[in-house]
Order: C-alpha cells, then sequence, then structure tokens
C-alpha cells in the first residue's frame, strides 16, 4: 500500500507553524509496511484542497490528511472531501452525541458550529477523537485511477497521534490482507550513524526483518521492524532479534524505546536507592535541568550546583586552589575534586561534575575550544576523563557533554566500562 | 507573485527528518510580499521529482526547491530539472573552480562526482554557494500555462538560508518590479496573542503596513511589513510604526528582533556590569542553563544553585528553617530568602530564585501542582511573587517559571513595573 500525506491549514503553507504531523505519520505509515510517496499542503480554500487531494490520490491508494477540522468557517476539510467523493455531508448522530457529552463533561455551552463536526460526507466511516471534539472519517474516492481512500486527521498532534494509532494504523493493516506488523527501537550513545550501521551490518537478513537507523542528537537510534501472518508470534521474533543485537552493540544500547539518557539514568538511580549531586561548569546547569524534567526526579537528584567561577569551585564544592593553580579549571583533576565536593555537601551517593571550555573564546592552544573534562565520585572512588568535542558552538559543547556526564552515571550503576569515544 | 515550495529527499517523505526548510522559506518569502500557495515533497527519483515541479508549477509562478544537490547518485534534482526545461546539462566553469578552491582550501581531495554539482541545465543562472559545495540555480521552464521559473537550493539549512537570504529573496524583489519590503520582528512576553492582537488593533492602517503574529512559546512575537518602491525610506517608515507600537505595549516588548529573553536579560546585565546568582528548586537548573547559552555569560552569570531538598536550601542558602516550616518550600518567604542567600553566597549584585510545584504530583489543594514562586534580591530590597501556572506539564511550568524569573530581571534593571499576569 501507498500512501501520499496532506497537511492542511493556512499557518502550515504560511511557514507560521513547522508541520510535525506529516513526518511522524509517514515514519509511523513505514513501521506498519506502508509506503509514504510524497506530501502535500493546502491553504484553508476548498478548491485548493480538493486540488492537493486529487494530486495526492495520483500516486498513491490511501490520501492521509491532518487539519482544517475545527469548528470555525475556515476550516474546510470534510467540505472539500464531500466535493471530492461527489457525496453530500450527512449529520452522524453518535458523533454529535459524543462532542456535546464532551461540552457537558467540561461544563461549557457547545455553539452552534460544533455541530458542524459531527457532519461527514455520505458513505464515509467516522473516526472517534478521544482527546478533543473534531472526529475523523475514513471516505472512499472514486478517481480516475480507480477506487481510492482518504484518511481525515486533527491537526492537533496529541488528537492526531492517538487517533491514528488507535484506528488509522489497524485500518491498513487490515487493508493489507491481516499481514501485521511489529517494530521495536532501540536507542544508542557513543557511536556514529555509520558505526552503528557497520556493527550491526548482516545482524538481520532482509526476509528476518528491516533495520533501521534514525540520528536523533546526541543519541543514535536503530529500529527492528518485521512483519507476519494473522498467526504469527511478532514479539517472539523481536525477542531473537534484539538478543542478537544487544549481542553486537551491548552496552551503547541504553534503552529499548526512544526514551532520553536522563530518564534511564533518573530511573537506574531511584531504582537502586541511590542518591545524586551534580557540579556543572560548562554544562551551566543542563544536568540539571533534564533530570528534573523527569517526573519523581527528588528522590534521586539532591543538589545541582552550577560553578562558573575558581572562587564557587573553591567555597562550595571545596577544589584546592592548588589543584586549580597546577592543573586549572579545565582538567580531570579539578573535574574530580568538584564531584567529590558536590557529593559531600549534598551527603549524596554519587556526585558527577562537568568543567570545560564551551567556546566560541577562551580556548589555547592546550585547551582548543571543545575541551571539557567528565568526573565521577562515589564512597571509595573517583573516575574522570577529559574529551576534545571541537568547536562546534557551545550548545553542541554543552549538550554532549551532559549526555557523556549521563552515560558515565549510567554505566557505573550497570559496571559497565567506560565508553570509547573522544 | 506567488510561489510554490518543494522538499527533495527520501529522509523528507519518508518522516525520518522533519522538513524546516519549507517553513522557513514560506515565511522569508512572505516577508518581501511573495505568497506561498503549496508545498510539495518527493523522493530521489527522478520522474518524482519532475511531477513535483510539474504540479508545483500549475500554482504559482515561481517553485523554490530545497535538497537533492549532493554529489553522489541519488542526488537527482539537477537532472529533474534539465528534464522538465528540455535542456541538456552543461558545465559550469566558474562553479567548477569555486568547488576546487573550496577542497583545496580544507586540503582535501576533490572526487570525480563533485564535478557534478557544477552541472547546470542550458540556460540556468547558477546561484554561488557561499557555505557549501553545491550551487544552487535558477532555471526558466515552458509549461502549458506559460513562462515560469524554478529556483533550486542546497538542502542543508544554514548554506539554503544564506543563499535564499542572499540572492533569491533579491532576485524576487527585482521580478516584483523594483518594489522593496521591509520587516521588524518584535519579541514580548506576558501577553497572549489575542491579547496582544487587542493592544495593537487598528494600530496601523492596511494602507500603512502588514501586522502579523507569531506565537513562539512562551514569548510571542509581531512583525511589521510594509513595501515601497525604489526611492521610498522604508527604515524611516518602519521607525515612526515601532515608535507608535511601543507606546500600545511599552514594557511587554522586551527586544527588537528574534532574541530570548535570556540574551536580553544577559545583555543588560553586561552592558551594567551587574552579577547575578540564580538559586533554583522547581526549574531544576533550566534558568542557569539558558544564561550560559549566551556567549560570554561567565561576565554576569555567578553562581547557580539547584536546592530541590529543604536541608540544601538551609545548608546551602542559609534559608531559615522557621520560614520551611511556618510558609513551606513553596512560598514567596521560602522564595525571597533563597534569592538574597544565592546572592550572599555568590557576593553577586542580584539573587533570582524559583521554587514551584511542577507536578505531575506533590500538590495540595492550597498549593495545586503549578504554584511556583518567584523571588528576586538585592543590595537593600526584595521582591517575590506567587503565579498559578496550572498542571500543565512539567517542562510547562520549569519554563514558564524560568521566563518569569529571566523577566524580573530584565525588569527590575529597567526600572519598569511587574508584569499583571498570573
Amino acid at each position: 500500500v501507498k500512501a501520499s500525506l496532506l497537511a492542511i491549514g493556512d499557518e502550515i503553507v504560511g511557514g507560521i507553524t513547522v508541520d510535525t504531523n506529516t513526518p511522524w505519520l509517514a515514519d509511523r505509515l513505514r513501521s506498519v509496511g506502508v509506503e509514504p510517496v510524497g506530501a502535500f499542503s493546502a491553504v484553508d480554500e476548498e478548491m485548493a484542497i480538493v486540488r492537493a487531494f486529487t494530486r495526492a490520490l495520483e500516486d498513491a491508494e490511501v490520501a492521509v490528511s491532518t487539519g482544517g477540522l475545527g469548528p470555525t468557517a475556515d476550516d474546510l476539510t470534510t467540505a472539500a472531501v464531500a466535493r471530492l467523493a461527489g457525496q453530500p455531508l450527512v449529520l452522524h448522530e453518535p458523533s454529535l452525541r459524543a462532542i456535546e457529552r464532551r461540552f457537558a463533561t467540561a461544563g461549557l455551552e457547545m455553539t452552534a458550529n460544533n455541530r458542524k463536526q459531527a457532519m461527514f460526507p455520505a458513505g464515509a466511516a467516522p473516526l472517534p477523537n478521544a482527546e478533543g471534539t473534531a472526529p475523523g472519517f475514513v471516505c472512499p474516492v472514486q478517481t480516475p485511477r480507480g477506487a481510492r481512500h482518504v484518511i481525515v486527521l486533527p491537526g492537533v498532534p496529541r488528537e492526531m497521534r492517538a487517533m491514528a494509532d488507535a484506528t488509522v494504523l489497524p485500518w491498513l493493516v487490515e487493508r493489507g490482507g491481516g499481514r501485521r506488523f511489529a517494530s521495536r527501537t532501540f536507542s544508542t550513545f557513543g557511536l556514529t550513524e555509520s558505526r552503528l550501521d557497520e556493527l550491526l551490518s548482516g545482524l538481520v537478513a532482509p526476509s528476518e526483518a528491516r533495520l533501521s537507523f534514525r540520528a536523533a542528537f546526541p543519541r543514535m537510534q536503530t529500529r527492528l521492524t518485521l512483519e507476519g501472518g494473522p498467526g504469527d508470534d511478532l514479539d517472539g521474533r523481536l525477542d531473537v532479534l534484539e538478543q542478537r543485537l544487544r549481542e553486537r552493540i551491548g552496552h551503547y544500547l541504553y534503552a529499548r524505546g526512544d526514551e532520553g539518557l536522563e530518564e534511564t539514568a533518573g530511573r537506574m538511580l531511584r531504582e537502586r536507592g541511590l542518591t545524586l549531586a551534580v557540579a556543572e561548569s560548562c554544562t551551566g546547569g543542563l544536568i540539571g535541568h533534564r533530570l528534573t524534567e523527569v517526573p519523581g526526579s527528588s528522590a534521586f537528584f539532591k543538589l545541582g550546583l552550577v560553578t562558573y567561577s575558581n572562587d564557587a569551585k573553591r567555597d562550595l564544592l571545596g577544589v584546592d586552589p592548588g589543584t586549580l593553580r597546577r592543573h586549572g579549571a579545565v582538567s580531570t583533576e579539578t573535574a574530580e575534586e568538584m564531584a567529590e565536593g558536590g557529593r559531600r555537601a549534598a551527603a549524596a551517593d554519587l556526585g558527577v561534575a562537568t568543567t570545560g571550555i564551551a567556546g566560541p573564546t577562551g580556548g589555547t592552544d592546550e585547551k582548543p575550544v571543545g575541551t571539557v573534562c567528565v568526573a565521577l565520585a562515589w564512597e571509595g572512588g573517583r573516575w574522570s576523563r577529559r574529551y576534545d568535542l571541537g568547536a562546534r558552538g557551545r550548545s553542541y559543547v554543552k549538550e554532549m557533554t551532559a549526555m557523556l556526564a549521563l552515560d558515565r552515571v549510567r554505566r557505573w550503576i550497570s559496571g559497565l566500562p567506560e565508553v570509547e569515544r573522544s
């Protein structure tokens, strides 16, 4: 099955809003074996939408649209599809009652224009929207090239995604003759795309599964997708492949799924009842920010200290002025004392520290911009390492340093080796 | 002039990469009075690209494409445009020499396939690429609807943006008969879009300028765009309108242009030689992270303390245990003592502090999720305020609290009143 995608709305065409629905849907469609062949956009004008659908159906059996389902006069997707299908709009009572219930629950008065959201082209099958007022629908359309289908979804990403997963993907799988697809994503840190590709080369035969890659800086993700008939044990087959994959990329793989390193590290700390203190220089608070994005982080995140100046490193973290004088603020020696000082100040199990030169200025021949040191301290031990990340901009250096620190926490807890990268 | 946009590449169609080029170009085109009427995408196949250009030129006089200009076999945009225009590909010597120079400067060997990047359809005008190897080009195309133009740009955003601003926009302005456009963007904080719209209602007559809005959460931007003939003083006219706009939205406007509040606050601190300490609880390091994204922040950012626990608030910031007991950690009283404690610990001119309940749990009837307090301390004075931001998720609460704190710093420095919002 081939599919075209269509994003509807003046704000999309005008560049006011970046359309994230189309790439999300394209990725999701591929995961069930549907091939996205192109994307279109249309302003909020009925004939522009009809034209875009007509083109979309020239290339594909199915066109999936997002947007233009709101209650106001400039939401014209439904009217355009009715025109395209040559069908009148008819009221769908169950959808109307669902919208009424939604307003009643929220204690709001339903206005007359919301009634429009329960009107569909005759012959269309409504798709319920659990998260908002606008149902979507699937509508058959006859074209000069044969029978086609249009799938219409709202533009609000949260609503659209829930509906796509609940109704559209199963519908497409069923149209594919009951063939089912299953996929599993793995998140890695410390490997480039080409290195990951190399390590996984030949892992799966084309008949077994499809292996794809996705750069989600500073992480790298890989995904296994496989298909089977109604009775197949797809999960079991994925388990086997995952086992093989883990043997190849072992400790680089930090999570099954799409989670961030801070979530993995935070979960591991919580599960083991460990607490953490963070002493940041060049990362400026980014590690604390990331860790506190995790709900429940107060269970493990004890303290963060952002010590840009030598005075603060000395006064608040107890870094030895002699260490600063002999080795400089950007050194593994200073980083270790920062980590231990933070740990002690917070009475935490672990202390992690960063110090470096984020740039654009401040580099020297010996310590160019992008030189960073990461350290970890625990009861009875210390670890540190210097990295050369290059002059790739403050944000890059900060981001990569924060990830190296979080990965070190993860590796220490799991007893994994130090990652080999520079 | 109407324009269609076209994004080329398997990674775009497949949803691997989110296409930010198209919305950026659409916004830029509108700023010079060109109307974007739709967007298309195509996989890396010559006929798919030809088809997309054909459709793009049905709706518009100009089609602007990004992507598919690399040296490898799957980069097919130039070949597709040559086919569309019915022209052979010819070598452009100056472009070839520019590519050779680029390789020589980098000390790299130029491979044979880079020669392809100096080939253009006969009759096309190359567009130099100052940032990369792939030049773009403008190519006239005859269609059943008349003479059209195709503008081809590389897909790397940095290269594409520089070329669009240097060559494409001036070319479009010239085609518009020498009509020139000028625009000015203003960034505000503390106003909703509808409130901003209301405050600016009637500010400019349609004949004077166009006023547009853009939500860039948590900021709100507004832009004035006007046009004129060759001799007009567009800057002078913008100055007059800016003056009027400032009278209406006064202290909500924190910057001309697109800068973040941390840049504005950081610049003001640096200009006045003031230093800042940040004591963060619910924002978890986000304020420090933001401020240290600003190059040169070490001049004003003295210290950050992320004190999640009461112990840390007491031990490191000197918050009175009696204050914590009587008013709780989330209170204006605690926030003020945190701000003053941070200021004192760092011997800084200003101390800013946040404390609140980011959620999803931890709320009470009296202090529901989303309750946050922001405080500022300076030599001889203190300020604080409680806000109810609602249970909109950790990220939202952290982001909004950080902005409220940075805006308070900005307002204090400028002697502006407290912003009225809850």
